[in-house]
C-alpha cells in the first residue's frame, strides 16, 4: 500500500503540523516506522507524575502507552482524511514499570476496510512489562 | 467488612500521606466512597495536554482514569500493607470525551481473598464516553 506523506500521522512526523497532547505528555519519540509492514517502535520517559501508590508507573499509563504505541502503527498507514480511533483496549501488565525509559512495540495485525485489529508490548531492561491489542475502525472525515 | 483506616488508600484521602503521581496528573477528585459497598465515584479534569489528533481525549488516558477510578475502589476495602495491581484491563471507548470535566464511578465485583474482579465507566455530560473491567490481585507487603 502506497503511504500518504498527506496524511496527519505523516504531517506530524515530518513537523507539518504539531504532534498531539498526549503524545508530548508521555515523552513519546518514534524510534523505528514501518509503514509498509505496519509495525512502529517507540520510547516514552514516564517519571514520578505517573506514579502508583508502589512507586511505579500507574497501570493505566501503560496502557496510555500501549494506545500511543499501537495507534500511530495504523496511522502510519492511512490515506489523507481517514482516522481510526480506538474502539477496546485490552491490557495485561506482566510486569512492574519502574520509572525511566519504557520502550514500545506496536503493529497492524489486520488492516481492514474499515476494523483495524493491533497489537503491542511495553519493554524495560529487556524484560517485556506489559501487552495489549486494540481494535480500531478507520473513520473518512472532511479532510480540507 | 471494618475499613481499615491506616490502609495506604485512606492516609491518602486524610492528608497523612502525598496522593501518587499519576493521580495528582490526571487531577483526580474522589466525589463518593462507599468502601463497604466497594462503590467510588471520581472525577478528572481533561485538558489539551492529554489531547489526540481528533482534539479529543486520548483513549489510553481515558484508561487510565478507569484504571485510578476501579483501582482506589478495591483500595478503600484493603487492609494495612495490602495492595492490589492491576493484572488486566479491558476499556471500550463508547463516545470521544472532551476536554474538561470527566466523571467516573467504579466498583469492586467481587473481593476475593487474592483475586478480585473490577469495573467502571467514565462519564460526560450526562452520556457514557467509556467503560472498563479489571482484574487485580491483593498481594501482602510488609509494610513498616
Amino acid at each position: 500500500m502506497p503511504i500518504d506523506k498527506n496524511a496527519y500521522f505523516w504531517q506530524v512526523m515530518e513537523g507539518r503540523l504539531p504532534p498531539p497532547g498526549a503524545a508530548k505528555t508521555l515523552a513519546i519519540r518514534f524510534t523505528h516506522i514501518d509503514a509498509e509492514a505496519g509495525t512502529i517502535e517507540t520510547a516514552f520517559e514516564a517519571g514520578p507524575e505517573f506514579g502508583n501508590p508502589a512507586g511505579n508507573v500507574q497501570g493505566g499509563i501503560l496502557a496510555a502507552m500501549l494506545d500511543d504505541t499501537m495507534g500511530p502503527a495504523l496511522a502510519a498507514m492511512l490515506g489523507e482524511g481517514e482516522v481510526a480511533p480506538t474502539l477496546n483496549l485490552n491490557v495485561s501488565f506482566e510486569r512492574p514499570a519502574h520509572f525511566g525509559t519504557i520502550s514500545g512495540k506496536g503493529r497492524v495485525l489486520k488492516r481492514g476496510r474499515d476494523v483495524c485489529f493491533l497489537a503491542g508490548e511495553l519493554y524495560q531492561d529487556g524484560q517485556r512489562v506489559a501487552s495489549a491489542t486494540a481494535t480500531a475502525i478507520v473513520r473518512r472525515v472532511d479532510s480540507r
